[in-house]
């Protein structure tokens, strides 16, 4: 999937009164020990979450702009928001005039830190959260104010939060807990795991402030965020205790009590201590007051600044990926077999749908919303669906090329013969987590069409096919999933893949696919990243071809220094619509590539569309998956 | 060219007696203010040079390893070197028992830092000579002996060179002025051209401290350096004033004045003050003394500490890469034109000498030090040939395995008919510098050394023929150069391609192409590369396939956002011996590739063969260049 959904509303928020209130807060003794002259408003929660609770959505609250990405300065003169390429015509719709848009990644665009010296008078004093603002970032931010004479300061109470009235609650659903079947590890050999990588690095403590990472540790599963199996908590591991933060009445289930083994007399090493949500940061600050020389605390770089300063400087161990997110994006036997039954149930949906769409469209009747619901509607017919992955991006024509579009009514686009359709969709299934594009054409594609798909697959198979030594990053593949694009002229502005949960958050590190990102993890067999790579024409069209695959054990001719191989296996197994495909362009090798592919969904999906009864799906795949001939 | 040459001793030096007086000097009140516990030795010199003089051979004269990359750390009980993959077998053979090796790169290796920690007593002092470490590394070194209770300290007098009696003298060797048709740009406009760059960020002074750079931006070259046409010196430009730092009577060579202008009254901004090469420091702190708040000093991170801080803090501006090696590296029409010219002259050298070594190997009396003594023979005949570009990689059989390899007697192998053959060599010209590996078999290759030299070539080809977009960086096209090693399970371990200096350095930055760096900036037309994928089997063969290639614009059939294309035309013409090539491994375009080039070198080469009169050398070409034909 693609970076995610974006905005319901497209017209601007009003926020003439909203900044009248808060830069009135950002003076009142009643919140800030002193007047601050900016106010910094970050995307994130206090966990550093890509997907945030309406609670959390405070940048939205106040800009009107609800993109993914974004960070809002106020100050007593102007309202600025960085945002990227992605949401530059979002902001600017949902944005009023009292708001300039900063558009990152165009030359003349200032940094946050650039820009508030150029805006801000001497001396000045810039507050933020400090739960809300990652330790690394709050230390480049304030070490460039310091040096122009500033003050970067944590404003304790939330500013936003102060003139938000109608604010949400902070969600608190029950949780879920998996057995061994999911997991294929239990909460405690997890624990015993990560203290020993703890111990191998020397550290007495270990602060989990991910939301994903909690979750994976404790196998459970909440609903707090949409889209994401999460729930509000941290923990807090030491070498013979554990401590688990979280509210509400959760902890009260029996299957939970039971799962965590709250009421069992068991080892007091492996007894888990239940304490409030909000209470983290109090007893991080006994933990840090409490150490002795030489006693490390392990926490992200991506931790908050709150909790980052609550250990004392001398005691802290960061890291950019935790022992958690590394063990967690190695996916074991358990977890990699839920992920294929769940991409095969996955699969089935999809069927259903495309040859549902294949009916009605030419009738005029479907539109990008009924398009999206229909897929909704299929995947919540397969076993152990708990609810999709992310918003799904159903497109058709020029929407297709807004790469993280999703239907509201305002845009809402009936599918047509004429037009190509691009669908970015997935589930949570309690087996595995799914996300799959396919670009579909109900007519006839156009001659150019049919040759931009050609490159995207071209670049699809380099990735998906590629072989390459362990221990190779991810960002060293991305340049095969461009090189036919490439040598036409043509490129797409995104990465190439993403890690993925296994029924866990859709986007996860640290390993990855991207011309970006060069702090990922050296890829390795296990791990589960999606191959993605696509074409976007402004106004016309939009083509994305997304597999998830599983990293997996190669067998090379030779074998140089004993490193061993490794190469993609995909778990998506959804046809690749041959009309699209100009076969000319293939070459041999690529040709058999997807007819190896075809026969495996026909085998794989095909049985369990037979298994299921879905006869009429069963034909449309087999249509589907028709052997491509080549002409040499 | 490959990272550089190696050893002339493979017997380990006796340190016994050096380690005792270098043990002394560190508690010598003489030299130290307080005893230093440990004493670091890097590489380079006082400009971070990747070659360097004998004087700045420090660490090699303390350990007896001499290769390229090396950090000796001596306490008072232990001696410990720090080198990477290339370099663990020579240093092993080098090094007596005093010394312990540190592969670097290995899993269990400690870093520098973290062995320091382990060893010091509390509280201890680690010395290191100012003018030798980067400032970066400075401050890492600094901060992680800190945190664990030690201190790095500045020690002014470079201990080793205290006991070092026969340290040779620093070298001051006349200086070459290059005029306008081999530079393109004047001293005077490069000035200008690097105050506006001053302007734009707004500094007011620059500080040039390597050497390459000095040399580029006055349009004149040296010698102090083997095989780098550079000079001792410094130079500090302000916006009305120029300082140059350079020793001896150089300045007293009438070409010199007259080229600098010295004794004209032109405008004062390009006066330029010459002053002794030792005053470097002491007039840099008084340009520090002397700045007001916000005025800035910009220098390389990688400039020495000493010189660093001679800045304060808040006045330093650092930057990883500075105008002038961005803008050395981006080669004007004149300087693009000198390299083509040196090419050819190059090629016209490595026919003659091909030719030569057909006829001479099968007799048995061409040994790897005779055939690289050929080599530069027929080099220095060229016209404006000034001396090598770095010490002939002459290497057969399993001598070729060794990518640093440089023969000497005890090595020195005679080349047969019946091993592979690697001569990676170079020169500089007046015109241009070049670099050029060639893979070759003077009787018949086995199919297993075919296949292994076409998977190179694959790789060859996959980089020189890659189309990219305009600002692409050259790390993503390192694995394009890999693909077809990785299918068959094979790989090399070293970068693909490095910057190369017009009648410069054969290593340059900031461009490269490498799995490695991350801190290259992007290409762009008129940057000029090497491209050298290989492969090499430990105790057999070495191959590697180089060409020097030039960045050039690319015609492509769409232009994607207008961003333009990029594509790089190989200058050097060198043919690619096709008996070692496996046609039928190759794809048509592929093989189209190899004819069109042995097609560009028969005409261009060809004509100058002729023109030079060397019929025999011309025969050769035409034999090698004939057409490859693939069996569909």
């Amino acid at each position: 999937m693609q970076p995610r959904v974006a905005g319901r509303k497209m017209s601007p928020k009003i926020t003439t009164e909203l900044l009248k209130q808060l830069r009135q807060v950002m003076k009142s003794p009643k919140y800030v020990q002193e007047p601050v002259q900016a106010y910094i408003v970050p995307s994130g929660d206090a966990h550093q979450s890509e997907y945030i609770a309406p609670c959390d959505c405070r940048r939205a609250f106040i800009s009107g702009f609800d993109g993914s990405a974004g960070t809002a300065i106020v100050t007593e003169q102007h309202a600025a928001m960085w945002t990227d390429g992605r949401y530059f015509l979002q902001a600017a719709h949902q944005m009023d005039n009292n708001w300039t848009l900063m558009k990152m990644g165009l030359k003349d665009t200032p940094t946050q830190e650039d820009w508030l010296v150029s805006v801000l008078p001497e001396g000045s004093k810039v507050g933020v959260d400090p739960f809300i603002i990652p330790a690394d970032q709050w230390k480049r931010m304030s070490k460039a104010l310091r040096s122009a004479g500033h003050d970067l300061v944590p404003v304790k109470e939330n500013l936003i939060d102060t003139i938000w009235t109608d604010c949400p609650q902070r969600p608190c659903k029950p949780l879920i807990t998996l057995d061994l079947s999911y997991t294929g590890v239990s909460w405690r050999d997890k624990i015993v795991a990560l203290r020993s990588k703890m111990a191998e690095r020397k550290v007495l403590w270990f602060v989990v402030t991910a939301l994903d990472e909690v979750a994976w540790l404790f196998n459970l599963r909440g609903s707090d965020v949409e889209y994401n199996p999460v729930f509000f908590a941290y923990a807090v591991i030491g070498m013979n205790t554990i401590r688990l933060f979280i509210d509400g009445d959760r902890m009260a289930d029996p299957a939970v009590r039971e799962h965590l083994q709250l009421d069992s007399t068991l080892d007091p090493e492996f007894k888990i201590q239940v304490m409030p949500y909000g209470s983290i940061l109090s007893e991080l600050q006994a933990v840090g007051a409490g150490l002795s020389p030489k006693e490390k605390v392990w926490l992200s770089d991506k931790a908050s600044y709150a909790l980052t300063e609550a250990i004392p400087k001398a005691y802290r161990y960061l890291t950019p990926y935790t022992p958690i997110c590394i063990a967690k994006a190695v996916k074991n036997a358990s977890e990699t077999e839920g992920m294929r039954r769940a991409h095969i149930k996955d699969a089935v949906a999809l069927c259903e749908l495309f040859n549902w769409l294949e009916k009605e469209v030419p009738k005029g009747t479907v539109t990008e919303i009924i398009a999206a619901d229909k897929a909704e509607e299929f995947r919540s017919q397969q076993k152990d669906f708990v609810e999709l992955s992310f918003a799904t991006i159903s497109s058709t024509g020029p929407n297709g090329a807004i790469i993280h579009y999703k239907p509201v009514p305002e845009t809402n686009r009936t599918l047509s013969v004429n037009e190509i359709y691009l669908l970015d969709s997935g589930a949570q299934y309690k087996d595995g987590t799914t996300d799959v594009t396919r670009t579909m054409h109900f007519g006839t594609p156009s001659a150019y069409e049919k040759e931009c798909f050609t490159y995207v697959l071209k670049g699809h198979i380099a990735v998906s096919a590629a072989i390459f030594p362990n221990g190779t990053k991810g960002h060293l593949l991305d340049s095969f999933a461009r090189s036919a694009l490439w040598d036409c002229g043509l490129d797409y502005l995104h990465g190439t893949g993403h890690g993925v949960g296994s029924f866990l958050n859709v986007h996860e590190g640290p390993c990855g696919i991207s011309y970006k990102t060069f702090a990922d993890e050296p890829l390795e067999a296990g791990m589960i990243v999606s191959d993605e790579p696509g074409y976007y024409e402004d106004g016309s069209f939009g083509i994305r071809i997304e597999n998830v695959v599983l990293v997996i054990p190669a067998e090379t001719k030779y074998n140089f220094k004993n490193r061993g191989s490794l190469t993609f296996e995909p778990l998506t197994l959804v046809p690749i619509q041959t009309k699209m495909i100009d076969v000319n362009l293939l070459t041999q090798k690529e040709c058999n590539w997807v007819n190896d592919y075809h026969q495996k969904c026909r085998e794989v999906i095909g049985a369990e569309l037979e298994r299921q009864g879905r006869h009429e799906a069963l034909r449309w795949l087999i249509q589907e998956t028709e052997p491509l001939i080549r002409v040499q």
